[in-house]
């Protein structure tokens, strides 16, 4: 099932990591994430939901959730949902004994095979695309999880030669060129290779989403700048940020920038190129307040997950809102089905 | 008029650099900024509208425009308006011939000599605050201004030993401990001693604009993470910021943090301490659209102006929005009077 790709070249072809169309008759696959935390909550929560809404609208998407029942039937009880159990694939051995709310190794062993099941499902194509419920980094390492987080491990499983990080909302779309790095490590990991990288797998999102009905704007992208008024205070970045937006344009993506980026904010754009974590998080969650979605762009399967973490500290408690997972299913299944 | 403040000192006093009250009674002045921008267009259509709405509610501030009344002449002409000019301070010589949209020498000495008679205005009692249009730090510059901008100006003129800039909007106020910084060099400039001077100036100024009607809520304060979530990818600088905090509250400040940026946003608090540039200004644009204002703290005299600056782009086509220095007028009028 698994598309070949061509190398990364300085300018790429354009298209080529898009995910491919897989059957979106196929159901969706849900990983539980980690146990202790807060992702059978919002998965149940998000569930009763759709099944509720499905009763008028006959959208029902068919879900299979990648993970423990017994994980499944200890948080149903708590919050006295009533989803159908039948769905939960329960390949997956509940961990022997846990308590919510703290890392433990063998919650990170349950998220980790949770993982390898719903890669090894969509390559087998057993499932349309993939939604990831929050996992604890320490829990995973503890479990001899070897990767800085899901997406590197999801990149890596599943063969992407490059992938960024897109943060989703209906009114605001970013994708970083860096993530998880220390303020002070992010201007020398600004380079025009970087930024055209990110920006094209921006545009091919772009264009997925908005499917048959693409409008100009909706493809229009803003390149941040990194330093602040831009320019005016640059040690270098923005020459090396411009260079890869020319190399962009030269591929046929209407970019512009680099943008300072409080000026861009007021712009219409259809997405962002960010440079580091907080310059899109913080539009990111202020624009989609509960419900924005972590999209993995550059796989060869559509991956999505909530914008959110654990939440140990407020685990098992029943008071979670399922906005951003409900928002990540609802993506995923519809650019599954684009 | 100039209060005598202390040195400043570890663990501040509260209050001390809280502008006084002067006489609300007296005039609020306002510069006209570079004539070659958009600060007399703003001006003029701030207080077309004031005098409009002040037949209703009888609330007008007394203005006084220190400028060049020619200046403010041929822009009433462009706009339309029909401001009373008498108002116009005149004591500044129109700059001889100059086009609108581009920094020009002479635009700049006629700036930065109406900053001057601002500040005489200020010292000898005769306007009770201070509301500056925007300037051109190029014209500026080429007229023999040797200061970064019009806030380190006024600090240095009016003698404030510490000041700080705030971004100020209804919703959302956040104070700088760098601003104009590329942000490679921002880490090294986060120490704990300026995060703790940043917070007592937001604290004191959140106290007077809340004047008697003080809620706890009104008065907490979230000092931002520099690194995203924190802790997580820190080089130190999360411990500085944190000793920052520890002293600010033992000062009795309502003061938590570092907290990370993206997250401090749900939170409901009277202002954030900013790390640089763009951490405060993205949400204050977001937040403000298109009426935030820049107030300086630590000033002995109130003084506000829009949240933009020149726009030569669009200067001289009458298409500026005057939101911002409608809302810096207001500001400032309120502020004076507490």
């Amino acid at each position: 099932m698994k598309r070949q790709r061509d190398r990364v070249t300085d300018v790429p072809s354009r298209g080529h990591s898009t995910p491919p169309s897989l059957d979106p008759c196929l159901p969706l696959g849900i990983t539980m994430g980690d146990p202790a935390g807060i992702g059978p909550e919002v998965i149940l929560k998000s569930l009763a939901r759709t099944n509720q809404r499905s009763e008028t609208r006959h959208q029902k998407p068919e879900i299979r959730i990648i993970g423990s029942r017994r994980v499944f039937e200890l948080e149903q009880r708590r919050l006295g949902t009533q989803v159908d159990l039948s769905t939960v694939d329960d390949s997956i051995a509940a961990p022997a004994r846990f308590r919510m709310g703290s890392a433990q190794k063998d919650c990170g062993r349950a998220a980790f095979e949770a993982l390898e099941a719903g890669c090894e499902m969509l390559e087998t194509g057993r499932i349309s695309a993939l939604v990831t419920a929050p996992v604890s980094k320490e829990a995973l390492r503890t479990a001899g999880f070897a990767w800085p987080g899901q997406t590197e491990f999801l990149a890596d499983r599943l063969g992407a030669k490059r992938h960024a990080m897109l943060a989703w909302t209906p009114s605001f779309k970013a994708v970083f060129v860096t993530i998880h790095l220390p303020l002070a490590e992010v201007p020398r990991h600004i380079t025009a290779g970087a930024v055209l990288e990110k920006t094209v797998l921006l545009d091919e999102f772009l264009r997925r989403e908005a499917g048959d009905v693409k409008r100009a704007a909706s493809l229009r992208i803003a390149v941040l700048a990194l330093n602040p008024h831009g320019a005016e205070f640059s040690l270098g970045e923005e020459a090396r940020i411009a260079e890869g937006v020319r190399r962009a344009r030269r591929a046929g993506i209407n970019a512009v920038g680099p943008v300072p980026a409080d000026a861009a904010m007021a712009g219409e754009c259809g997405g962002y190129v960010a440079m580091y974590h907080d310059q899109a998080m913080i539009p990111a969650k202020l624009l989609g307040r509960d419900s924005g979605v972590n999209v993995t762009l550059g796989l060869p399967y559509v991956r999505t997950s909530p914008l959110h973490g654990t939440a140990f500290d407020i685990a098992g408690r029943g008071v979670a809102r399922a906005d951003s997972m409900r928002a990540a299913i609802a993506l995923a299944v519809h650019l599954a089905g684009q």
